[in-house]
């Protein structure tokens, strides 16, 4: 068969054919917005004409030391200046950046570092403790450490670990370095590990594809164009760049020279200054960060008059919390996603029908996940053994599944796994839902929460979300309980308000009105709940509370 | 050498890639908001659910008469439904869109239908005179004609010169019809030929992954995300849907469910009634479209108080026009681009230091075309002999050159062309601008209109720009004049205001205070300036005045 006219002489060249990178977006910024802050940190204001200057040293100081392509640059810091500009630095090498949890024991830093075979590791002497135990663990005396010595924390400086700190790193690098996008854009940009409650992490492998992507995505829909007061996005960044690249919103911010506001200490202090001072328009978090400024002291909190866009994920937000935040002018957002998806690629887009609705249907219309973003091909509840489409009824249970140049490539040296996950052509999210006859999928329960109670599945999030509706509730987990005669039960752990005097009877005749007999919690914990560094809460250490 | 671990075992699947297509984002449309509109043309409404089911019909229809991957359906028609339809429903078949200016004379279209070999043509029944003589000349008994007869317009229909109209032949096909993405990003979407002033028109080749991105840079751009009024952007359809498939609007609405207003006869009436009636937040056209909005009666003209956001292209807004639109409430954005790059590449991005400049100055700031988009990989301004770039001192001319993935496949059936336009892996614009120290690109000319006298280059823009500034000036427009002495010598071809008794001298005295001596016109014509459908003004026809 002769080849059409379409497919004849057309082919890609240097002209007409770019890989996409979001170190695109970084050329452009600092092209364009040479003169406008990229981010501010305490004292700190760097301008992306700067950040691009120690991208640049970065990178080249790590050539002069033989990283290249495809090579594990591992870095443990909160939000500050290096791990925001190892963001960029690190992948104009080719290299791959692996950014760690500062949160993680000696055991499982050890384990990152040998699994993703690190050539070099970048960290906050502030976990010097930690780090410097692995470290010995892992005897590797091939692998490069680096210091970061934070000048604007009060905390005090751990101990060094390695021969150098990260500012003299940079000086030895050159402001001009000749660096290239890379040869394909299917190319590995970073590694994050999976939190790992079950198993050993995983190792998710993302590409400069995917992450130029979800950029995109982000930027179609968040107000991010020009938005007021400033006339560019400034964005407070709450969720940790550690945690999925911090969703990825570095990248979008280089692509119209929006700024950062990097904050290390998430306290309702620390934000409402940063909204006074840097006029916010933008930032995601945990309910719990929205608990956190709902529950300010008046000295702690700052007014402001202009819009704040908020992604809130990782739980509903609860109606509370939603009416409490959004009467202070945050608008919220709920979205969801996963590590393997670059964050979030689930959003509860609005419809203009619930324009007319009261605040309580709004509230239910929000907590639920959602549609696909622009850049989320598909997204389905299945059943995972048949592959078939839950019917859209609002209540039969299946998996969410994602397809779409926003999941992963992998798992990093894990065949198995990445063919399990990937099963079917759909990347399995292992969290279970129900999709709405409006299309918009709500999630009832990860996999592995769900309790099985007399042999009826028992969905810890419906139950989480009666008892989020008690007035004195803060937070709520319910786990499955290990009990002889049911199998499981569930039991509640529960956060209340300081001063409440509520009961377990009180909690247990506030959920018969609402709940089932069989979903009942048949006990009830009062007690502050074991949260990630992301607001996470971890069911996984309340469930270890019953093995002791 | 063994493979990287981040390389194996990490490759595409159905999961985890898809190609890049702007079908992507109609899919969501009538997913996510199946009930909102799409468009609006005179008393037509249509939801994205309603477009969706219509371009569905439209791609089984055609797979029925045979017609699959690389077939050329070519459309003549104003912005109407058909041609929106189109652009979704041909691509879906994998068919490449042919959309031909409804102005073009029999021959040119006869030219068109034989060049890019349309197995189909859909036509507008009110452009059957001209559209008849060009199938009597083609002689193409092959050729599937499929009428469209406008019920919406006042204009009587026009003969039919096919077997179908075009809504019975969607009544023909399947709302639901099986379809599927291109096997490759790079897969023709569309085929838009040049004006061709100077030559035969040559046939643009464009991709879906070109049209993919061009969508989403319009989107970081524009605030297309949720804008007031209405909670979408709402788009006045006033660039023709077949020029640059009306700047790849149409796609990037359906990204987060836009709605359009389609307007088939451009005037002030009906456009100060489209902005009342729907709040139209967004529009894009040349500024022969604002001075008509500006020299509207009061009569047509109709109040907003909401921000609308203006594209203008095809020629720098002359000081006058930015004052007059701006007062009025409209934001304008200055861009540039090309058929070869999918339209608008380069936009003059806001500064906040022009925040305090007087109007004058942002005038002059605004006058130049700008920055690359962020999908625009790279915009430089080229020696097009040694390739290298000109100093940034605002003076030296040199040629707009581009790169990256919103650049054409190339010419259709033209490897010198396309080599050409390619050479040195740069898309030549053949437009003649400066950089000023700001990186921001300022055009100078066309290639072909600067105007060598006495062996001095002149731009024609440049003194275009000092008239513009003339207060009875509405347009001008400055060609070469064949001359004994001097070679060629600017002539000025004037429209004046209504009731203006300007004469030449005065225009002479005027712009002797502007310009240097060798730049002054020569010859000063007061009469109406011949132009496209989309507003720019024709400087063949005037030059070729000078042949008559």
């Amino acid at each position: 068969m002769d080849r059409s006219p379409y497919d004849t002489h057309l082919d890609r060249n240097l002209a007409n054919f770019t890989p996409l990178s979001p170190l695109s977006f970084f050329t452009r910024a600092k092209t364009v917005y040479p003169h406008r802050p990229a981010y501010a940190y305490g004292s700190i204001r760097r301008t992306w004409g700067e950040v691009y200057e120690r991208a640049s040293r970065l990178a080249s100081a790590l050539a002069a030391q033989g990283i290249g392509k495809n090579d594990t640059v591992a870095i443990i810091a909160p939000n500050i200046p290096a791990i925001f500009d190892a963001h960029f630095g690190v992948p104009m090498l080719g290299a791959v950046l692996n950014p760690i949890n500062i949160r993680l024991d000696a055991a499982t830093i050890k384990y990152i570092l040998n699994h993703g075979n690190a050539k070099v590791l970048i960290t906050d002497t502030r976990f010097a403790p930690e780090v410097k135990k692995a470290l010995a663990d892992l005897g590797r005396d091939d692998l490069l450490v680096i210091d970061i010595d934070d000048t604007e924390t009060d905390e005090a400086s751990g101990e060094r670990l390695g021969e150098m700190e990260f500012e003299e790193f940079l000086s030895a690098g050159s402001a001009d370095f000749d660096w290239s996008l890379p040869g394909d854009e299917w190319d590995a940009i970073s590694l994050n590990y999976t939190s790992g409650t079950t198993s050993d992490p995983k190792g998710v492998v993302v590409h400069h594809r995917g992450a130029y992507l979800i950029a995109m995505g982000t930027i179609a829909s968040w107000p991010f164009s020009a938005p007021d007061p400033n006339g560019f996005p400034v964005h407070m960044y709450v969720v940790p760049l550690f945690h999925c690249n911090g969703w990825g919103h570095a990248w979008a911010l280089a692509a119209n020279g929006g700024m950062s506001v990097l904050v290390r200490n998430i306290t309702a202090k620390n934000l409402f200054a940063a909204i006074e001072e840097h006029k916010v328009t933008h930032f995601g978090g945990a309910p719990i960060v929205l608990s956190m400024l709902i529950n300010a002291s008046a000295e702690e909190r700052r007014p402001f008059d202009w819009p704040i866009n908020v992604y809130t994920a990782a739980a509903p937000p609860p109606p509370s919390v939603l009416h409490a935040i959004e009467a202070m002018g945050f608008r919220l957002t709920h979205v969801y996603g996963l590590t393997e998806t670059y964050g979030h690629v689930v959003e509860c887009a609005w419809q203009e029908d619930w324009n007319d609705l009261d605040a309580d249907a709004v509230a239910a219309k929000k907590s639920r996940q959602g549609v696909g973003f622009s850049v989320t091909e598909d997204i389905q509840v299945m059943d995972p053994e048949t592959m078939e489409p839950v019917p859209a009824d609002g209540e039969t249970i299946g998996e969410i599944m994602i397809r779409g140049n926003v999941v992963m490539k992998g798992y990093l040296n894990a065949p198995e796994a990445t063919d399990a996950a990937f099963a079917g052509g759909y990347f399995h999210s292992g969290d279970l839902a129900v999709r709405h006859a409006d299309g918009y999928v709500q999630i009832k329960d990860r996999s592995k929460d769900i309790i099985i109670s007399g042999g009826e599945n028992i969905s810890s999030v419906e139950i989480e979300g009666v008892l989020y509706k008690h007035p004195d509730v803060l937070a709520a987990a319910v786990v499955a309980k290990p009990d002889e005669k049911w199998g499981e039960t569930p039991c509640a752990f529960l956060e209340v308000r300081p001063g409440s005097s509520i009961s377990e009877d009180d909690v247990l005749a506030f959920c018969r009105n609402h709940l089932a007999g069989f979903k009942m919690p048949k006990t009830v914990v009062f007690q502050e709940l074991p949260k990630t560094s992301t607001g996470k809460i971890q069911k996984f250490v309340l469930r270890e509370q019953f093995k002791a």
